[in-house]
């Protein structure tokens, strides 16, 4: 295995992965078992496809009944047109302030190009539609069903590197957000970026909720209030620090420029009133009609992913707290095990659910689709990570004493079965009301490890499984085998296969993690205020083992740009503020029941409940509003960097347009002053009026007082006149 | 007196009014009785600067102390330059798509300089500082202390044409408001917009709240919900039509052009981090802390106002439902006269606190001025306003029982008071559950008419009486006159006089005037239905009144630009929101005791009305964001055209920047295909690897397959030889 060994070795050890012998993709071509003449039609296209935009390609066995299409481009002088080509786009939609130099050479030397940029114009070249002058390749559809993926190959060197760097240091700072843009592109910087400011921002609750848990203890109103603003803050904070990267990172405004999805199927072809460009229309009509499917979407995972939480719930329930029958200490497990075992099923089977519901959708951009699909997956995460515990805090322990007659029918069953004639033991029913508390552990410590192991261990046990069973049937195969590699380039042809077989890395699955995780603290902490050491220690593992994930469990992501976190960032705003309301009525619910939740639900005022959450929440959206303003009023080197390049852009620009009428205002009357009236134009216009007969009495009126002179002495003679009569006044 | 006349007689009357003599500004210069050297002094620089910028003066007696110096932009070439010159400006600000075109005589007849571009630009010219090339002249400040004003004057024969024409009109169109544009400039034709907008929106509540008048009566639900979702899509539909409007009008950005207040004063100089320009700098901690004060301004507005209107509530409660005693009839009107004497007074001297207050927040911008201003007469207004029917609706009816022991003082007090031995009659205390109803009549029709009649009627009596003594006046002194007028100009120069006395138009109480009555409407109008209608009827005439105050009362005003109603819209947005919760606070108090409050208001349960408020609350925030998303889906004229002109712009200059570029790809690699491979290409590559000596693997890598033919023949082979395999395999 390439991967993690590929970290602890040297590349001496292993020559295939010194280099990467200039390959800029890698296709991946499935040879079917049927069907081989049309797949071998659509390859020879693909080859030709490739050649006609200008990429070099060799081929090579892939293994497993499969090609490897290397590319790269073929001359440093198409590059150099596409990067200026796009970097010319970019000033058009306003993301760089300035145009590109037109001498390229010295514009290369001042703004190299970056391998993620070279990438990325490489991978677009590939993957636009041909009229677009791509060749047009989009994996997995239609006429290129075989293709399976077209990654770009993993700096082996670089990684090694970078996971040593990381995983010794306690910080990361910018020059390790801009290594990873330079390398990933901006997308994937983006999680990173984001990550680490939510972990630097995660050391304030993690020494306040220490403290608190300390002398607060849980359902401190104290901890609430500072808990919420800090998540506003964090958030506001990250809404302009988002703003700040992407100005310094040169990709403000890039999303934009939107990348139409190939998927994307029109009804009609139109002529856009504006542009008069031919194009694809899709009933936005339909589109809604669609889009209120997620209504029952919604409805369906609150309905299966709820029915399982509140099933497997009351089991438990009754067996830890009514059941008191043999097997009790094993049957204790049954509700982990069935949630452990259905819920990811569920939503597995409800996530894809989700895409085909988002395909459905037929958006025209990657962007449009992607968000949908996010806002999906955040219902769905929201459901599987809080239900439990809203369960638990809003229904369990309030009306646990209301829901006790309904759960004597468990009672009743249990002592309907009877075992060798004597009724099953039963205890009578108490609320537990450190459930809440044991759940809030469970989700932040446990289920944050499970997590871990789940997203870095597995698929490592997994791959490694695989190989094994692999070298044996290769052994096999070989004897047989009538494809061998050239000896010099079998170890790097090797490598390539190996990652041929590896995941695509999708940023969303982090950044989902990282959200659901946010959610925690800012709805739950209040009954738990260690949940942010908990995640401080986490989130530190965290983004060294999803570095480890990219360089060793994934094919080396597409360096897509970003300009923010994209629809996360909503996600994130909307805990925020649910936060302020979960955390208030938490407080109360449970600060006024302290010891014990004696009394009946009904004791609790209805209207206090209301009025402090309806107090919390208005706090929040006015300290929101303040925090915005203030945080607004604050400079950022990004916005610094920004404002300085649209002054030398707008300097240069002045100077331009205006150098030369500055230089005829200095002979005209321009701001030196006015009109030189001089004996001649006096004479000029004497002789104009008299031509034309009679003056005006507008020409007349202007004509009293021929220069600012004379409008001085008349001036003079009225304030005396003026001050004249003003005395006679007085004296009379 | 020019005004009201001037619009019913014909220009040919009164011959001052037909020509503006081409003054393009009039500058009213006050001679003091004492210090005249000092006046006349700076009377010298004044015209001194005029010239210098280049203007052409003509000075004239004024009339009362007072001279009138008349300006007009010297020559047409000067003109052209600024107009030129901003916009370039407005271009490199984003306000404009495209640079404009350097041929100049070409440019200007495709965009022709309005009436309001020239009058901006001259008032500009005046008034800039001396370092930006104006002549610096502020009025009333420093050294400019004796100009009393810098005044554009009025188009008469315009007026006329257009008060005729508005009055003869149901509904204004596009037209009309490109009409005011051209005239009054963008910031007067956006409150018109405003007006106009909201006036057709206002047809629907008035509509449904008559039917629902008819139908629901008073504090309907039903009414509730739909008055609160108008005002939710009027709001989001405003902001839209706003940014259409803007678009259309070719100022889409213009707040970003700020210009600098003349009274700013600034602590320190500094240089500017990025432009490396000497700024002003004033302390933004210091001005934090001077806005702080509206706190205590804030509650100054809340006791004074607040105590004025409880007091006034009180005796009115007193006399009209406990006095029974003599002069009942007369002393019904005291708090009226309490109200209409006290309430003016102490408004004027809190707006004027407020004026103060935000001059010492000493903002850079005029816009941030106008902005804090706006803010504290919002809440001025809102005080005045709201605060009886809030007392009212929230504390008299519900809690009029609990305070009857408290007015009992009042009854035991009047009854001390005897008249010839005998106890004043009182009556017993009851609560009129008509109150409020008869409150929201008064302050949605009869007070609109007050209002009206403040506006209107009451500056032209007053200047008719002013006029009249003045005449009287005049004729003494006329006998003892060395001032006379020549015959030709008399008219006008008595005309221009009377336009220098006339007041400053102030938008901003106009733009007061209709946010607080679209807050009746938002926030009271469930408590009857038939509010919209009155509004409806007043609205109309309050376009037409509000172009008679410009046409007749004010002196024209100075045609500047704005891109919005600025910080108004916020107010509205605020009022909308508030709507939500007064509307479902009043339906839960008022429908649960409908027959009357009979019960006392602890018999109202707390939760339910809080869930009510809660639940429309949300509601309403819910629907905001729904109807944001849809009408930003929607196209606009003005976004049409924005898109156009950015697609032109953008279209030309890729032609310009690529063009070359295009014609170069076309013999290089380009897209037209991969770099040619030929026998001589390939013989050269042999010939320098054998200079070279070895070729690196990488190179060899790359050139095992020649050309895509190449690869496509070893493609073909490998797949047959997959396929072979796999058919042994299936074999097998």
């Amino acid at each position: 295995m390439a991967g993690l060994q590929s970290l602890t070795r040297d590349t001496k050890d292993e020559p295939g992965l010194k280099s990467n012998f200039d390959v800029d993709y890698v296709i991946h071509y499935k040879i079917p078992t049927t069907d081989t003449a049309e797949a071998e039609a659509a390859l020879v296209q693909l080859i030709q496809a490739l050649a006609s935009v200008g990429f070099a390609t060799e081929v090579r066995n892939g293994g497993k009944s499969s090609l490897l299409v290397f590319t790269k481009i073929a001359s440093d002088k198409l590059l150099a047109n596409q990067v200026y080509r796009y970097r010319v786009q970019d000033w058009l939609y306003g993301v760089r302030a300035s145009a590109p130099n037109k001498d390229l050479a010295k514009y290369f030397e001042d703004e190299p190009v970056t391998e993620a940029e070279r990438l990325r114009l490489a991978y677009l070249l590939i993957t636009k539609p041909k009229n677009e002058g791509g060749a047009g390749i989009s994996p997995k559809i239609g006429q290129w069903k075989h293709v399976q993926s077209v990654f770009p190959l993993h700096d082996h060197a670089f990684n090694r590197q970078w996971i040593k760097q990381w995983s010794t240091k306690y910080y990361l700072d910018e020059s390790d957000l801009n290594q990873i843009r330079d390398r990933f592109g901006e997308r994937v910087a983006f999680y990173f970026a984001f990550l680490q400011s939510y972990f630097a921002f995660l050391l304030f609750p993690a020494v306040f909720g220490f403290g608190a848990w300390l002398v607060l203890g849980q359902f401190s109103w104290f901890y609430g209030v500072v808990n919420c603003l800090w998540s506003v803050v964090f958030f506001e904070h990250w809404k302009m620090k988002e703003i700040d990267l992407a100005v310094q990172w040169g990709v403000r405004g890039v999303s934009k420029i939107q990348h139409p999805r190939p998927q994307f199927q029109f009804e009609r072809e139109a002529q856009d009133p504006v542009t008069r460009e031919i194009v694809k229309v899709y009933s936005p009509l339909k589109r809604f009609a669609r889009q209120l499917l997620q209504v029952p979407f919604a409805l369906a995972c609150v309905v299966v992913l709820g029915g399982l939480i509140v099933s497997c719930f009351s089991i438990e329930i009754f067996i830890t707290e009514v059941y008191n029958g043999p097997f009790k200490q094993y049957l204790t497990f049954l509700p982990t095990v069935l949630l452990t075992v259905f819920m990811p099923t569920f939503s597995t089977l409800l996530t894809r659910l989700a895409e085909r519901l988002t395909e459905l959708e037929n958006y025209e951009t990657h962007d449009g689709h992607q968000a949908s699909f996010v806002q999906k997956i955040f219902v769905l995460n929201f459901i599987t990570s809080y239900l439990g515990i809203f369960l638990t805090a809003f229904v369990y322990v309030p009306f646990g004493k209301i829901l006790v007659p309904y759960l004597d029918i468990f009672q009743l069953t249990a002592q309907k079965f009877t075992i060798e004639g004597k009724a099953l033991p039963t205890k009578s029913w108490q609320i537990n009301p450190d459930r809440l508390t044991k759940q809030i552990i469970y989700f932040t410590v446990t289920a944050q490890v499970v997590n871990f192991a789940t997203e870095v261990i597995v698929p490592y046990v997994k791959r490694r499984v695989t190989k094994t069973a692999e070298k044996v049937s290769k052994i096999s195969e070989k004897n047989g085998a009538t494809l061998k590699d050239l000896p010099e380039e079998a170890d790097f042809l090797n490598r390539v296969r190996n990652e041929a077989e590896l995941d695509v890395y999708d940023v969303t699955v982090d950044y989902r993690e990282m959200v659901v995780q946010f959610g925690y603290l800012s709805l739950f902490s209040v009954i738990w205020p260690l949940t942010a050491c908990s995640f401080l220690v986490n989130n530190w593992i965290e983004a060294r083992s999803d570095a480890m994930k990219i360089a060793t469990s994934c094919q080396r992501p597409i360096p897509w740009r970003a300009d923010s976190i994209g629809p996360w960032l909503t996600s994130l705003g909307f805990l925020s503020w649910l936060g302020s309301i979960t955390s208030a009525s938490l407080v109360f619910l449970f600060t006024n029941s302290k010891d014990g939740p004696d009394g009946s639900p009904w004791d609790i005022p209805g209207w206090a409940l209301l009025l402090s959450i309806l107090f919390a929440e208005h706090l929040y959206l006015a300290v929101q509003i303040v925090v915005r303003n203030v945080l607004l009023k604050l400079d950022s080197p990004g916005l610094q960097k920004e404002r300085a390049e649209r002054f030398t852009m707008k300097k240069q620009l002045l100077e331009q347009t205006l150098g030369q009428d500055l230089e005829d205002e200095s002979h005209g009357p321009g701001l030196s002053g006015g009109e030189k009236i001089t004996r001649e134009t006096l004479e000029e216009e004497a002789r104009q009026l008299s031509v034309k007969g009679s003056a005006s009495r507008e020409e007349l009126f202007w004509q009293r007082q021929r220069s600012a002179g004379e409008t001085i002495q008349v001036a003079q003679t009225l304030v005396s006149e003026i001050t004249a009569v003003n005395q006679t006044k007085a004296i009379k």
